[in-house]
C-alpha cells in the first residue's frame, strides 16, 4: 500500500471522528505564498504530490487532487497507487473544486478546512455556494497535524535589511505612498498578509520560505501607525530600531488575531480577500466594513523604480553571462564526459553562486533532459535523474537572488541531432518569444491583449502550452509576482491591470510533448514607454535577458523573414552586451552562437 | 446665434422652472437601440450633433456632449457655435459622465432625465455614486418635449413574419431554448426590452427604426406564458394568430408599465440592466429579485444556425458581386464623368436594391472621398457632398437587408495617384484585416484576445483606430449586435463572451488621418471550429465577404511574405467565388483585380 493511501485513510478516520464530510487541503501557508515551507506542506504530506500548486479534497468516497497544466504529467506519476483522483484544472468537462463540492455536498453535511491556510476568496465563494443550504463549515483546526508525527518546525530565519540605496526608497517613503492610496480608497486601515508585499514595503528580507527571501509576518497600517507582526527571534535590535525610525512598530507574529479582535478601528479596513486567510478576513470583517481590493503595495512593488531598474539590468547581464558560459560548457562537453541532469544543474548553481552579490537561487533549478523536460516543473535529484547524452534537447530554467535583482531565465539547447519535429517546435517557440518581445501596444493593454503574439506561431500548428506566457518578477524577492501577467484565458473574477512602464515580465512560450521532449525559451522583458501621440501612449518591451538562442535547433523554413530579422537583431545585442565578458575560445564561440542567419 | 445654442438656452429655462440642476439626454429610444427613430432624437434636436452615439448633459453653467472616437471630427464641426463643450470619450484626462457628475453635482441639487430613455445600468450607477448624498433624481419627464414643436410622431410600421424555413427554427422552438436557459439561472420570468432580441425570438420584423428591421415592443416570458407588448396597429390578425399558435400573446405596447406593476410574479425576474430602461428596471425590481445578466436571447441569436449560415453565405456572395461591380465602375469611370459622393452612393444603393431578396439598406451608405473618409460615420447628402476626382482614396461602407442576411462591407480604393503615406496606411490596414482573418485560437478566447492581430501592423507604425475591430451582425436584423465583439480595451464592467462557431463578426481595421484621408477594409468573418486535440478546441475564421482589395493601393514593401501569401490566397478565393457572375470586360477586370502579386 502506498504511503499516500495510508495517510488518506488515516485522515478519513479523523474526519469521521470530527464529523467532517469533505476536507479541503490547499497548498498554502498562512499568507497565500506560492511556495511554502516544509511546515505547511500538508497537502504534499498527505498526497505525495510534490508540485507547487494543488488542492486536495478528501471525503469518505473519494480523494481528489486539483492541479494545473504544468503538473499533469508529474501528478499522474506521483499519485500512482495512492487512489487519489487527478482533476486536471481548466480541461474541458473537469469540474473545479467549487463545482465539485456544489454537486457532492449534501444537506446536513460539513465542509472542513484549516481557516488559516484557506484563502478568504475561496472561503467566501464556498459560503456563497452553500448559502441557504444546511451545510456547516468547520475551519478552526488543522486536522492532518495529528497524523504528521515528524512535521517540520515553523520556519524562523534572521531578518536582514536591504540598504535603502539599493531600494531607491525607504520604508517611510513607501508608507507615504501606501497611505496616499488608502486615502484615495477612503480606507482608514490596511491589513496585508502577503509576505513579499510586506518585505518590499519595509525593505527587509529573510529566508522563511525556500527561494523566497521573506519572513512570516503581517502588517496593519493606519493613518498614524504601522505595525509589523513578525517572529521576535527573527529580529535584531538594530532592525527593530531602524524600523521604528521609519514609523514601524514590531509586535509578535502570533498576536495578529488577538490584535484584530481588539484594536482601535476608525473606518473601513482595506483587506484583499485573494491574499488574506479566511480566518483573518472574517476577524477583520467582524470589526469594520472591508474594502476587498488588491493591496496598494501590489502595484507599487510591481512598477520598479529607476534604482531598481538599474540594478536589475546589471544583474540580468551578469546572470546571462554565466548561463551562456554554462550552455557553452554543455554543448562542448556533452558526450565527452559523464553528465546527468542533477550534476550539471549543480554545476550551474555553483557558477551562479560565484557572481558577486549572489544571495541564493530564486527557485530550484529545472535541469531536464529529453522527455523529462515535458514536465514543466521537473526537478532532478541525486536519486532521480537522467543521464545526458549527445543527442536530443536539454532544458534549463534557473535564476538567482542577487543584491539588486531576482533573475529567471530558460533556455533549451540541442545536444546533438534532433528530430524535425523538435526543430519545428523549437523554432516556433523562438518566433513566439521574439514576436511578443517586439510587440507594440497602447497603454491600457493588459497581458491578455498581447498573449496571442507569443502563442500564434504555435496555435497555427494547433499546439498550445498549458500555462501563462508571462509573470511579473520581484526585486530581491519572489520570482513570481503580480499584479500583471501575460495570459490569454478569460476569467470573470480575474484581476487585469494595464502593463506599465517599469514593470518587468517573463516571456516564456514553450512546447511540451509528453514522453518526448519539452521546449521553453524564457526572456525577461522590461516594459517601456515609446511614442506618445494623439492615438495614445505607445509602449513596448526591452530584453533584460541576453543569452544566445541555440541556432543548431533553428530551422528557418518555419520562420518569416521578419522573425529571422528579430532573431539576428537579438543576437547582435547579445554579442554586444556579453562580449566584454568573454575571451579567447569562448569569445569565438559567442561570435558563432550569435551569428546572423 | 446657432439653433443649438437657442435650444440649449430654452432647455436651461425649463430646467430652472423644474428645479433640475443637471439634465442628462442620452441617445436612446425606450429600448436602448443604437439607431433611433426621429421621435427619439432629442439629443440631436437639442445639440445639432447628428452622430449615432452621444450624451448631452446640460446645467446652468455648461452644456457638454460626450461621444466616442468615431465622431470626434464630426462633432467638432457640428457643435461649432453651439457653446456645447465636446468631451472626447476614452481620451486621457477626459472625465466620463459619471466622473463629471460626481464632481459637479452639489448637495441639495437635482439630476434629471427621462427614465424611459435612460439605461438602467447608468441610472443605477448614478444612484450608487450619489448614495448617502443629498442629491435627488427627477426622471418622470421628457423635459425637452415642450421645446420641440415639430417633433416627429412615434414610429409605427407594419410587422411582417419571416417564414420559419428562413429562420431554421420557429418561435416555439426558440422559446423552449430560452426557457431552458431561464431554468438554468433559476429565473421564473424574463423581461426583454431589446428590440432585435424580440424580433429574433418571434421571427418577426418591422421598420420602426431606419435600417433596423424592428418593431417597438417588449416581451415578458414566464414558464407558461409569453406576452408580446407591441403597437396593435402594427399587427395583422394573421400574425397575431400565428404567434398565438406558438404560445405568444399580444398586448398593447404601452401596457408594459401597468402590467409590470400588477402581474403575477412567482420568483426571480431576469432583466438585463444594460438593455432595460431605468423606469422598467425599477418597476420590475419593486416586484421581485432581479437577475441582472444579458438576456439568453443575446447569445442564442448570435450563434447562427445552419439554415441562417447557408443563407448568409449566399447573400454575402451576391452582395460582394454587386459591390465589386460598383468598385469597377468607380475605377473605370472616375475622371471621365461627373461623380460626387452622394451620387455614386445612390448608384450603389440602387445596384444593391436590384439583388433579388433585397429588403432595404442595413445602414446609411457611407460614401466618402478624400478627407471626408477620416470621419468614420460620415454621411454625404445631396446638399453636402464632395466631388470625386481621379486621385486620392475613396471609401465606401455599405450593406443590405436581404431575405436571408444582413450584410456589411467596407472597401477603400485608389482613384488615381495616392501618396506613399496612403499606400503605407492602406497596406498595413490590409495586413491587419488578413492577419486577424487568418488567426488560429483556442476555444475560450474572446475578441480581446485576438484584436491585436488586426492592430499590430498599425501599432508598429504608432497608429491606432479609435474604435473596435469588429462587431457581431444580425440575421435580417441589426447590423451591430452582441454579445461578441473584437475590441482591445479592458473595462472591468464589460461583458466578454468566448468566440463560438457559428457567430459572425466584422474585421475592420482602418487608418483615419484628420483632414487628409480615411482607410477602412472590412470583411465579415464566420467563426468555425478547426482541429480539436488534447490542447483544446482550435478555432479560426472563414471569409464571408469576397470583394477584391485594390492592388493599386498596395505597396508590398510594407508586407511580410506571409501577408502577400494571405492576400494572394484571398484573391484566388475571390476570383473563384465571383467569376461565375462576371462576363466579358468585367471578367477580365476581375482577373486583373485578383491577380497574384
Amino acid at each position: 500500500m502506498s504511503e499516500a493511501k495510508e495517510r488518506i485513510d488515516g485522515l478519513k478516520k479523523l474526519l469521521k471522528r470530527e464529523n467532517i464530510d469533505f476536507y479541503i487541503v490547499p497548498t498554502a501557508d498562512f499568507h497565500g505564498s506560492e511556495y511554502v515551507d516544509g511546515y505547511f506542506k500538508v497537502r504534499e504530506f498527505l498526497s505525495g504530490f510534490t508540485g507547487s500548486n494543488g488542492t486536495l479534497v478528501v471525503s469518505e468516497d473519494e480523494a481528489g487532487l486539483w492541479t494545473d497544466g504544468r503538473y499533469f504529467v508529474q501528478a499522474e506519476r506521483e499519485l500512482e497507487g495512492s487512489g487519489i483522483v487527478l482533476y486536471r484544472m481548466d480541461e474541458e468537462g473537469v469540474p473545479d473544486i467549487k463545482e465539485y463540492l456544489d454537486k457532492k455536498v449534501k444537506n446536513g453535511q460539513t465542509i472542513g478546512f484549516d481557516g488559516r491556510v484557506m484563502s478568504a476568496k475561496l472561503g467566501i465563494e464556498l459560503e456563497e455556494i452553500f448559502e441557504g443550504r444546511d451545510v456547516r463549515f468547520a475551519c478552526d483546526k488543522d486536522i492532518a497535524d495529528e497524523l504528521w508525527s515528524d512535521r517540520p518546525k515553523m520556519p524562523v530565519s534572521d531578518v536582514w535589511a536591504v540598504p535603502d540605496e539599493l531600494c531607491g526608497e525607504n520604508a517611510g517613503q513607501k508608507l507615504a505612498k501606501v497611505r496616499a492610496k488608502m486615502s484615495e480608497e477612503k480606507a482608514k486601515h490596511l491589513l496585508i498578509s502577503k509576505l513579499d508585499d510586506i518585505m518590499w514595503l519595509y525593505n527587509i528580507r529573510a529566508n522563511d520560505v525556500a527561494c523566497n527571501p521573506v519572513a512570516l509576518s503581517y502588517t496593519f497600517i493606519s493613518e498614524d501607525s504601522a505595525i509589523l507582526f513578525i517572529q521576535e527571534e527573527a529580529l535584531t535590535d538594530k532592525i527593530t530600531d531602524d524600523l521604528k525610525k521609519q514609523g514601524v512598530e514590531c509586535r509578535a507574529y502570533d498576536e495578529i488575531a488577538s490584535f484584530l479582535k481588539k484594536c482601535d478601528i476608525k473606518g473601513k479596513i482595506w483587506c484583499a480577500s485573494a491574499d488574506t486567510s479566511y480566518l483573518l478576513y472574517k476577524l477583520a470583517g467582524d470589526r469594520a466594513e472591508l474594502i476587498d481590493k488588491d493591496s496598494p503595495t501590489e502595484l507599487l512593488k510591481a512598477v520598479k523604480n529607476p534604482t531598481e531598474l538599474e540594478n536589475i539590468r546589471k544583474y540580468y547581464l551578469l546572470d546571462s553571462v554565466t548561463l551562456t558560459k554554462f550552455l557553452f560548457y554543455m554543448k562542448n562537453n556533452v558526450g565527452k564526459e559523464y553528465m546527468d541532469e542533477y550534476k550539471v544543474g549543480q554545476k550551474l548553481d555553483k557558477m551562479r553562486s560565484e557572481i558577486e552579490g549572489f544571495i541564493e537561487l530564486s527557485f530550484d533549478t529545472i535541469s531536464a533532459y529529453g522527455a523529462n523536460a515535458a514536465m514543466m516543473h521537473y526537478e532532478a535529484t541525486e536519486e532521480n535523474k537522467a543521464e545526458i547524452k549527445a543527442e536530443g534537447l536539454y532544458l534549463v530554467d534557473s535564476g538567482g537572488q542577487y543584491m539588486g535583482a531576482t533573475t529567471d531565465v530558460t533556455r533549451t539547447i540541442a545536444l546533438g541531432s534532433i528530430t524535425d519535429d523538435m526543430k519545428k517546435h523549437f523554432t516556433k517557440t523562438v518566433c513566439g518569444m521574439l514576436r511578443l518581445a517586439n510587440a507594440k501596444f497602447l497603454y491600457g493593454c493588459t497581458g491578455r491583449n498581447v498573449d496571442i503574439m507569443a502563442r500564434q506561431p504555435l496555435w497555427e500548428c494547433y499546439i498550445d502550452y498549458k500555462c501563462g506566457t508571462g509573470h511579473g518578477i520581484g526585486y530581491i524577492l519572489n520570482v513570481h509576482e503580480g499584479p500583471q501577467n501575460i495570459r490569454w484565458r478569460f476569467r470573470p473574477e480575474m484581476t487585469e491591470v494595464p502593463l506599465e512602464a517599469g514593470m518587468i515580465v517573463s516571456d516564456e512560450p514553450g512546447v511540451y510533448i509528453e514522453g518526448s521532449h519539452g521546449i521553453r525559451i524564457e526572456n525577461i522583458l522590461e516594459i517601456v514607454n515609446e511614442l506618445k501621440n494623439g492615438d495614445g501612449q505607445f509602449m513596448g518591451f526591452r530584453h533584460l535577458t541576453y543569452v544566445p538562442i541555440d541556432l543548431d535547433a533553428i530551422d528557418t523554413q518555419y520562420m518569416e523573414p521578419s522573425d529571422i530579422k528579430l532573431l539576428n537583431a537579438y543576437h547582435k545585442l547579445v554579442f554586444e552586451k556579453l562580449s566584454p565578458y568573454f575571451q579567447g575560445e569562448d569569445l569565438a564561440r559567442l561570435k558563432t552562437a550569435t551569428r546572423s542567419i
